[in-house]
C-alpha cells in the first residue's frame, strides 16, 4: 500500500499538474484572508498542488510541503468524529443538512429549535465540536488531533499563534457558542467547546496532507498510504454527503454542476475535493474569493475536474465486468487426473456443473449480475461454484443478495460451493447471523476452486459411471501405460517392479531429487504439488490406482519438479529408469507401446490443458 | 442487451421489492394533486416500483405499468435535449443551477437577469423548453417526444385531457412565460412555449417507462434495453447535477444526505432515482406531501437507498481491478513453437517483455494505474504489449494519458504494442489526431496479444541468438524427432520420407480429414488453427523448420482436429503413419527413438502449458 511515485521519468501526471500549475500561478485575484490577524502574513504566491490516489499514489507539484491551518476544513471531519462518538440520529437532532445561501460565518439556526441548518456554517461546526467525546477539553482535543494523525498519516500539531489569534478575536463564535447554549445545542459550558473549535481551525498542514485526507475519503476512511482506518466506512458518505451540499457555501449547485466532487475550503487558502472510489485533491493558496475560497485552488479544482473527466456524475460503470470468468466442467477441469472414461462422461455432462469467477466490488448492481445469471440458468446446471478469490470486497446488500440467492438454489435442490469465502468475511459472518439456529446446509465452502471442481466432478462422475474405490487393488494389467501388452508381455515388466506402501501424507516424491523411477499406483490417490512463491502449495495433480506418476522426469532425464505425497494409503509399483532403459535392448516392443501409452497421455493432457487454456482468454 | 427477466423462479430482489411494497401500501399520507383538475381523478392506492439496472435487468412490481403523466420528471430530460440543441454555455446563460429554497412553482427569476435559477423550477423548465431546437411548435413537441421515446424505448404520447385540463388552469405557467418573455430569456412569443411546457407535463408513462429512463441517466444515456442513446454522455453529468442540486426543491441537503442518489419528482405522483453507472429506480403512487413528493415515492427510495446501500458516495472502487492480467514472455508465450534453445532464451530474457492485460472502464483512475505501473518498471523492460481486450469504455482524459504514457515509452526508448484497439476507439481517435503530421511511430498494433507477443520475442531471439532463417533448408538429421538417430538410421527414415511443397496460404492439413502422416519441415513456416464459434480463427501454433506437426493426429489415431496452412513457401518431408508402424518391426530401437523424442516434446509442451496456466490463477 504504501508507496509513492518517484520514477526515474517524470509521469505525464506530473506534467499536466505542473502546467496546470504554472497557468493558474499568474492568476492574481483575491486577497489573503485579514480577519485573524495572523493568517494576513501568508505569502500569496505560495501554490501548491496534490493528487493522491485510492492506491496511495501521490502526485505533487509547487508548495506542497508549506504549513498552514487547516481552518474549515476541519468541519468535515470533525463531524465524522461526532458521528462516530454518538449515533447518526443523535447527530442529527443537533445539526441539520440543508445547505443555506448564507456566508461561511452566519449563525443560520432553525428557528424554534436553533439547530444550526447544517455542519459546514461555523455554529454547526461548533455544535459537532461539542458531540465529540471526551469528559475533559485535553481528552476531546487529543482525540480530534488522533483523528487528524491518522487521515494524514504522520502526527499532526497546533499553529499556536494562529490558536492564539483566533481566539484573541473570535468573538463572533463565542456569540455563536452561547447562542447554542441557549438552545440547548450545547449542553454544557460553551467556552471550552469553543476554544476546541479555534484549535481544531488552528492544525497545521500542508497541501499534501490534504490530498491524503481527501484521499482516505475517497477510500471509504483508510488512509491509502498507511493503511489504517481513519473513519468507518459507513459515515463516509454522511461526511462526504455535507461536503457535497454544503461544502462551498453559496456556491454549492454550481460547483456540483461544474466540478461535481465534494469540496470544503478553508480561509487559509486550502481546499480539498473528493472522487468517490478514485481520488482526492488537496489546493494551497492564500488568496480567497468574496465567498471565502482560494481563488487558485477553485479554478485547480475546475481545471482537474474537466481535463479528467472527474465529475462524480460521470462515473465509470462497474456492473459489466464482474463476472471475470465463466465456464463449465464440460470445459476446465480440476487437476484430479482422471482416466479416459471419466474424462468422457465430464466432456458430456460436465456443462451440469458451472463455475463463476467474480471479481471488484460486490455492490448491489454487480451482484445483481451474478443472481440474474443464475436464476436464469437454474434448468441447466445441477451444481455451481462461485469463486470470490479476486474479489476485493463486499457490502451488506450484496451480502443478503447472495444469501438469498443461495436459498433459491438450495430450494431448487442445486448444490452450491462457494470457494476463497476468506475474501470476503462480510458474506460469512452474514450468512451464519442468519443461519444460527437452523440446519439446513446452504452450500459447501472450499479454499479453492480446484478442490471444489474436484468435488463436484466426483458428484457427477457417480451418477454418470461406476467408479473404481481406492480400496480396490488394480492389477498391473489393467495400468493404463501397460495398455496393449499380452499377458507375458506383462509378466515380464512385473518382474521388474518393486511394490512400495505408503501411509497416508508420506512424501513419495521429493521436489529437486533426481528422476531414477517412474510409479504405476496399484492402490490408492496421490497429489503433485509445486510450493508456491507465497508459500502456499498448488496441487499440479491427483492421481488413483492404474495411474502414473513421475514418467515424465524419467522421460526428461530432469530432476523432479514437483512433490507428491499419499493422499491415502497408497500401494504402488516402481519401475527403475535403468530397468526401463534396459527394456528397449531386452524387449523394444515392450518398451515401444509403454512409450507409446505415454506418448499418448501426454497428448490427450496437452490437449486439453490447450482447450482449457483457450477459456482464459488473455 | 436487450432482455429481460422472467425466469421460472422469482428473483429474489422481487422479493424484496414486493415485501417494500407490502410495507409501504399501507402508507396513508399525502394528499393527490388537484390543482389541475385532471390529475385529482388518479386513484391513491395505484402504487409501483421498478428497477432498471445498467445491464437492461428490469425489477417490477405492483401497478408498474399503470399510465399517468409524467409532469415535473419531464424537466430534467427536456433540460438535456436544450443543452444538446444548443451548447452548455449558451443555456447556462439563460438557466442558472443553483437550487432555491423555493416552493415548485416560485417564480425565483435572479434580479437584475431575469435568469431563473435553475432548470427544475417551472420557470427554469420554461425556458429550457423555449432553447429545444425547431421552427414550428409542432417540430419542437414532435422531437421532444422522439427524445422521450428513446429514454423509454417505446413509443408515447400525450394525455389529451391532462393537457387540456393543465392548458385550462395554467394561469401562473403563462405568467411566468410572459416574464421570461419580458427578460429576453425567451426572446419569441411566450404562449407557444408555454403550450409545449403544458404539453411535455402531459407525456403519459408508466412506473417502468420511469425506471427505464432513470436506467438511460445511469448508463451514460444509453437505453439499456434497446441499446439506443437517447441523449450524448456528456450532458448526461449536467442533468445528473441539476438533479441532484435541485431535483427535491427545498429536501436536497437531506435527500443526497439519506437517500444520496439524483432525483426527481412529479405531481401526478412519479419519482425517479439515479445511481449514476449502476441503476435507476422509478415509484408511482399519486398522494403527495407538502412540498409536491410522492409521500411513497420518497419512502420507497429511502428505504431501497437504505437497504441496498445504493449512496452515491458509497461507491465501488474501480481502481483496483483494471489490470486482469499481468505477465512476462518469461511465464508466458505465444503460440510460436520454438526450438528448445529459443524457448531456454526466452525464459532466461522473457521479463523484458511485459504483457499488461487491462479492463474495465479506462478513466483518469484506473488509467494512472496502469502509467504508475510503467513509470516504475522502465528499466526492468524492453518492450510492453497493452492489451485492450476487456476493457469496456475509454474516456478522453484516460485516452490523453495513455498518449503521453506512449510518448514517455517511446522517449526512452522502449518498444509498445498495443492489441485489441478496436476495443477503444477513442483512444485511436486520440492519438491519430496528435500524430497528424509527424512521422514517428508511437506504437505497433496488433490484432491480438499472441501474434504481439511473437512479434516481440522474435525481437528479443534476434538480439539473443543467431535465429535460423525461413529460407535456409533443414537436413533430416537436425529433425526434433530424429534426434540421438546415427547417420545410417537417419538414412532409413529419410528413404521413407516423401517431399512435398507447398505455396503460401496452401492448406496443409484439413480439419476432420484422417490423420494419415506426420510433417517434418525442411524449410518455411506453417500455422495451425481451429475455426472458434465465432467465426474466428485461432492460432493453436506456428512450427518452422526442423519441427513436426501433425504428430499427435497420428499417435491418437484421431482425426484431424485443426487445419494447418502454409504462412510461407513451405518443404515438407512426409512419414506415413503406416511406414511409421512398420518401423517397429523392422528397425524398433528407430521407432523407440522417435517415441521418446516424441513423448519428450509432449511433456516439454504440457509443463510449459502448466506454467502458464497458473499465470491465470482461476
Amino acid at each position: 500500500m504504501n508507496h509513492e511515485s518517484s520514477p526515474a521519468v517524470k509521469s505525464p501526471i506530473i506534467d499536466y499538474l505542473e502546467e496546470l500549475h504554472v497557468r493558474h500561478a499568474s492568476l492574481r485575484d483575491g486577497q489573503v484572508a485579514t480577519y485573524i490577524p495572523e493568517l494576513a502574513k501568508a505569502n500569496p504566491d505560495w501554490f501548491g498542488i496534490c493528487l493522491v490516489t485510492t492506491e496511495g499514489h501521490v502526485y505533487e507539484v509547487g508548495d506542497a510541503r508549506q504549513e498552514f491551518t487547516i481552518q474549515s476544513i476541519s468541519k468535515p471531519f470533525v463531524y465524522g468524529l461526532a458521528l462516530e462518538d454518538n449515533t447518526r440520529a443523535e447527530v442529527l437532532k443537533k445539526i441539520g443538512v440543508e445547505p443555506t445561501g448564507d456566508a461561511f460565518n452566519a449563525i443560520s439556526l432553525e428557528s424554534g429549535t436553533g439547530r444550526p441548518r447544517n455542519p459546514m456554517i461555523n455554529a454547526g461546526a461548533i455544535a459537532a465540536a461539542g458531540l465529540v467525546a471526551g469528559k475533559l477539553p485535553a481528552t476531546r482535543w487529543r482525540r480530534m488531533l488522533e483523528m487528524f494523525s491518522l487521515y494524514v498519516g504522520r502526527e499532526v500539531g497546533l499553529d499556536k499563534a494562529v490558536y492564539e489569534s483566533e481566539s484573541t478575536t473570535g468573538h463572533r463564535n463565542r456569540a455563536i457558542g452561547h447562542m447554542l447554549r441557549n438552545f440547548d445545542i450545547l449542553t454544557e459550558p460553551p467556552e471550552p467547546v469553543v476554544d476546541l473549535y479555534f484549535k481544531q481551525c488552528s492544525v497545521s498542514v500542508t497541501c499534501r496532507d490534504l490530498g491524503v485526507m481527501a484521499a482516505t475519503l475517497a477510500n471509504s476512511g483508510v488512509n491509502p498510504l498507511t493503511g489504517r482506518q481513519a473513519i468507518r466506512g459507513e459515515y463516509v458518505e454522511s461526511i462526504l454527503s455535507v461536503m457535497g451540499s454544503c461544502g462551498m457555501y453559496d456556491y454549492a449547485g454550481e460547483w456540483l454542476y461544474r466540478v461535481g466532487m465534494p469540496a470544503k475550503s478553508g480561509v487559509a487558502g486550502g481546499v480539498i475535493a473528493v472522487l468517490p472510489g478514485q481520488l482526492g485533491i488537496g489546493v494551497f493558496s492564500p488568496p480567497l474569493d468574496s465567498r471565502g475560497n482560494s481563488v487558485r485552488g477553485l479554478a485547480v479544482c475546475n481545471d482537474i475536474s474537466r481535463a479528467f473527466d472527474l465529475h462524480l456524475f460521470n462515473t465509470p460503470n462497474v456492473v459489466k465486468s464482474v463476472i471475470r470468468l465463466k465456464f463449465s466442467a464440460a470445459q476446465v477441469n480440476s487437476n484430479r487426473v482422471r482416466t479416459p472414461e471419466e474424462s468422457q462422461a465430464l466432456r458430456t455432462h460436465g456443462n451440469r456443473i458451472q463455475v463463476l469467477q467474480l471479481q471488484g466490488d460486490l455492490v448491489l448492481s454487480t451482484a445483481e449480475v451474478v443472481v440474474f445469471d443464475l436464476m436464469n440458468s437454474l434448468d441447466d446446471l445441477d451444481m455451481v461454484i462461485i469463486d470470490f478469490k479476486h474479489v476485493i470486497s463486499i457490502n451488506e446488500s450484496a451480502s443478503r443478495l447472495f444469501y438469498h440467492l443461495l436459498r433459491k438454489l438450495n430450494q431448487r435442490g442445486k448444490k452450491v460451493v462457494l470457494t476463497n469465502l476468506t475474501r470476503v468475511p462480510p458474506l460469512g459472518r452474514y450468512i451464519r447471523l442468519k443461519l444460527k439456529d437452523q440446519t439446513d446446509e446452504l452450500f459447501m465452502s472450499f479454499d479453492d476452486t480446484d478442490m471444489a471442481l474436484e468435488f463436484c466432478e466426483d458428484i457427477l462422475l457417480a451418477r454418470e459411471l461406476t467408479i473404481r474405490s481406492t480400496e480396490e487393488v488394480v492389477e498391473p494389467v489393467d495400468y493404463i501405460l501397460l495398455a496393449g501388452l499380452d499377458a507375458e508381455e506383462v509378466a515380464i515388466v512385473r518382474a521388474m517392479l518393486e511394490r512400495r506402501k505408503f501411509q497416508r501424507g508420506d512424501v513419495i516424491v521429493q521436489s529437486g531429487t533426481p528422476a531414477g523411477e517412474m510409479y504405476f499406483i496399484a492402490r490408492g490417490r496421490a497429489s503433485a504439488t509445486i510450493q508456491q512463491a507465497h508459500g502456499a502449495k498448488k496441487r499440479l495433480g491427483t492421481f488413483s490406482s492404474g495411474m502414473v506418476f513421475g514418467e515424465m522426469g524419467v522421460l526428461e532425464h530432469a530432476p523432479r519438479s514437483a512433490e507428491v505425497t499419499a493422499d491415502t494409503e497408497v500401494e504402488c509399483d516402481l519401475l527403475k529408469l535403468e530397468d526401463f532403459e534396459k527394456l528397449g535392448e531386452s524387449h523394444p516392443h515392450i518398451k515401444l507401446t509403454i512409450m507409446r501409452n505415454m506418448a499418448l497421455l501426454l497428448s490427450r493432457n496437452l490437449r486439453k490443458r490447450n482447450q482449457e487454456f483457450s477459456v482464459f482468454n488473455y
